[in-house]
């Protein structure tokens, strides 16, 4: 099987290159009945569009427009799929003529050619960033449903290359526009990524995602449990490189005594667990953080080697974002959004009276 | 699709509970004309059988003997399903009748009931570390395909709770009981361990996987990139809470001009990406870590609640490991090679030419 | 994607060889907290069950006895594996050494030759009917969860050569050897075969399979239609050459005013639909019919070919049906349970409002 | 998992309504370095278009022109998803306004408004005929492939009502509007539906699908057989009612030693199994008919019932043709293609010895 689709049962495909004429995804199995239309996506596509200028971010200027082409009827979900198209306007194919031959250093350019004997080069083809806003509008479209059984997702940044949030104040995240739970660290982390930028380089950072809400006992066991899937789900964005759940890499300096949440009937009392136990969810917030490497397409010289494999020095240059963090922060959202939906309809089929209307 | 199931083309269904009268998996899409026998196969398995005595180790004796009932014809694979089975013999199901109405902190107990309704409370039932045997199993077939290709994969303990290897000499590995790449550290684990128990408690650790001879162009984007398909299988382990890839967590601290590895003709200059980029093999040592949480079964009192709902204490009884460390290291390593085992059977299916018979 | 899996959700992939040790299913998806044990698998399996010394049937005596080896606790399902063993026990390999280099006409001895480059030759191996009895076994756990929402299934002969059932007496089947609705064809199809054993060679049929208590609904547009997964299903087992639901070929020949059923508050007028509309069903009975081929393995005389591609006559010896009918009538049936038990769990994922515990 | 996609590794999605903006499809896992253009897929496609006259046909009128949004660098295929997109543009939806509350017999209507409680009534929405323009123009990308390993399939009318060809004249098919390969029956097939269309009414018919240069070994045992996936996927096309391979529904009437063919060095000596032994193609010409329902929108008045369950009678208006014969033949050839392009890449995955660049 390929590998552009994701999900079960809420299954979206996306296609597209970063300067072909259009992106975007088809979603398969969305429930029907649910009020559905362009304004809602595009809110949620906005937040990720590049171009609004912020210290992070490439100059390269997209509208994002989304059109839904199928799948709707007099303003509602029918049941069939979904098409999403993102049409690529500001696409400047010139400045990747350097890029023809030569592989860029912590790129899939030396890969995709390996894997396939072709790559488009341009933009990095499919495998650029841009590719995941079709999974942002796709997520926009499974948080409706989410919205109609009571589950919240939001991510936000928590490290920024050493610059760390000392807090987790939600308020703060729509506050700044790196959204971070912590507006004193904000402020170092702009003013990181504007140093950073400055000398022809980019940055890291970690993104910590919350979802609320969610009910005791989605995942499949033993292959497709919860935690596996948002691991694949967020390993599968571009950029990172490291998937932690609750206490996640902590946990193995922890003694079991330490590590365990005590169950007590008003629910846990603690959540190392980060929401998932063998697993399945056990009802209690689910806490997953990922590890963003620094976007590797950088202006400081860098050896690399062309297609015929002679050594060569590259300034990379195009249109680039200094740091992945903050637009991936939306990207994060949107897969466990997508996570979340497609175990909610595959724990319904096994067991409807548990899963089903009367449940949520 | 219910979630029993692993890999798309090498795919196995791992089947039985810790307690009933055995446990097993089906292999579907192995390879024919493949040397197998069992032997090979309990050659691996007795690497993680457990009641060999080692300080970390449950008491709990099973021979874990594996039987091949199909797909094999004169010593050969067939290319038709394998089913191994391994009988369960040292159940003793009456130390778990204190566990029928109480759920352990940190164990499926909970999650499992809130899913099904229903739940076999001995010794975890589906739960169990004992399901990892088929899995173990399943990858010894798996290893003999990558023997034919080339690939080696080995697994070691780099952290037990705060005890770290310092550095990977790989020769030590197997001249330790923890398989600790480092045999100052190793002795300072079995310490650890052996303290830990006596008090009654568990402990975690790290366990990094390592892959040679990993072509180049393994991994199907955008989604079942081989980082995601690594994180997906490793999460899928009990008691797994982390997995990083290369530089991992410590990337999101980098700069892009410290994290990129320059590529040469002769290779890779450095490995931080830990042998992928964009989700696809670059030909580097594939080089992923897991963070492993203290095992929840312990001796000490701890709070918890019945099925009603009745808060009450328990410590837990049974036989049980004082770590998942060392064994969980033999569970890593196998969902290693099967992930890589499905990727080479997808990328031979688009590019047999490149994937072929020449290429290895 | 290997091909010994059936189903999305009630998922089942069988194992074995005629001649191996055992074979048998895995069950992945079955509802918990269905009540099963092995006797009720075992009265479905008696049926198809060879050496009953029916007039069409082969004199290997199998016994045919199923264990349960995992997915089932204290009498109940509980939504994991089930996994289903039968042992072979009367397989007498030596009758097939003539075997070994000679490809059997109309069997699959010459197919998998040349897809694996090695295969089983004793008892045709993996594509020997006996692989249908894990089918058979499956479905009766799929027809315990069928009887929940008061869905029958009855499969019968209506055609056995050219002797043709004359009516549709429902009463009639269990009471002839050769489940037809027409005691009095029964009769002649009897000698039918009979006469046909006698000259050492062997005769097809057409079965007919009928769904009482299906729901309107089921079936997943546009590929995944209810029809087309019933026609794979059935085209899936070994004999069957033909697959028609409704009027099937005879529709072919109607006018549009002929063939359409009309509607009324009462239901539709007539069935030349078969129960199914645009791939859902319409709550009408489902009728479907499957055309069977004489069975390959005669002990007339004919012509072949060696592995090495020499010539040569073969009179096929070995113990064999002279009809696959009427045994074939349950796995017919046991086919389209499974497949209607499938979609039950499918459509509830989407819509449990109107799949769910409601609903039936 | 929902039901618009189909094939496991040249897997396509397809999307779109009668009445909406656009449909399409999203082909993933076409192998890379294939030439492709607009063009190539047109040229397939306008022999399925409506509007172009013939007697049969809807006098809609749809320039059904293709784009390609993704997939292709320099005029080769990426190994990345093609999305192919088709604008509707001639669809008057006020013809349909009579329908909104009225099922029309033989139609979808009532089995989608049962399943998802909300449906597209303009034109049949995704139930469709035109739905299958996504699937030829996905076919026409399929046989670009197929060319390379030397495929041909070609499909013909057999069959219109009760007139059918008398011989099999492949040079005939192209020189007459059914494609039927017998130029006298198509004189008379023509008029029959003339004839048929003036009263009003529709007929049905049947169409045989022809493949050569079909390797032996490819079909996926037990359940992707080859025979049970071109079942699956002919009969998930609207209008088929029954699928057979080979002799078909005639081998329930011959002997066994009538019904198998002979093997001989230089190939099989007669054709009764259509080219598959145990659902493995065996080299020979692969052979398939399949039986097309009369078009059920007729504009004769018939019976049916309102949305709220009242009787009422129902002259079906708007535009459509007097049988889904011939437009419907290129959709039988499309699905043939599709599975046949599936199972070489599913057979390669396994085989790359046997099925990889060498052996076409």
């Amino acid at each position: 099987m390929p590998g552009n689709t994701f999900g079960q049962y809420f299954r979206i495909t996306t296609w597209g290159e970063s300067h072909g004429p259009a992106l975007g995804v088809v979603i398969d199995g969305c429930p029907p009945g649910l009020v559905l239309d362009e304004a809602v996506i595009q809110k949620t596509l906005d937040k990720r569009r590049p171009g609004k200028g912020g210290a992070a971010e490439s100059p390269r200027k997209e509208p994002d427009q989304v059109k839904i082409l199928s799948g709707i009827f007099e303003g509602h979900t029918t049941g069939t799929p979904i098409l999403l198209i993102i049409r690529n306007q500001d696409a400047q194919s010139r400045a990747y003529d350097q890029l023809r031959d030569v592989f860029r250093p912590g790129h899939g350019d030396y890969t995709y050619w390996k894997k396939y004997g072709i790559r488009d080069h341009r933009g990095g083809g499919r495998a650029s960033g841009r590719e995941t806003a079709a999974r942002v509008a796709a997520a926009a479209v499974a948080q409706v449903f989410l919205n109609t059984v009571g589950i919240s997702v939001i991510a936000y940044t928590v490290a920024l290359g050493k610059v760390k949030a000392q807090k987790r104040d939600l308020d703060a995240v729509k506050q700044n526009r790196l959204f971070c739970p912590d507006l004193k660290a904000a402020k170092k982390m702009e003013e990181r990524i504007t140093d950073v930028r400055s000398r022809g380089d980019s940055v890291g950072g970690i993104v910590e995602i919350l979802a609320t809400g969610v009910p005791p006992g989605l995942g499949e066991p033993v292959f497709d449990k919860l935690d596996a899937e948002l691991a694949k789900g967020l390993m599968s964005i571009g950029a990172v490189k490291g998937v932690e759940i609750g206490a996640g890499f902590r946990a193995a300096e922890l003694l079991g005594s330490e590590n365990n949440d005590p169950l007590a009937p008003e629910g846990f009392l603690s959540n190392n667990s980060g929401g998932i136990l063998a697993g399945i969810s056990n009802g209690d917030y689910l806490v997953v953080r990922t590890a963003v490497k620094p976007i590797p397409s950088i202006s400081k010289e860098q050896d690399t080697m062309t297609v015929s494999e002679k050594p060569v020095k590259l300034k990379v240059g195009g249109r680039h974002d200094a740091s992945a963090i903050p637009r991936i922060v939306h990207v994060c959202e949107a897969m466990v959004r997508l996570v979340l939906t497609d175990h909610i309809l595959r724990a319904r089929a096994l067991t409807p009276e548990i899963f089903g209307p009367k449940f949520f």
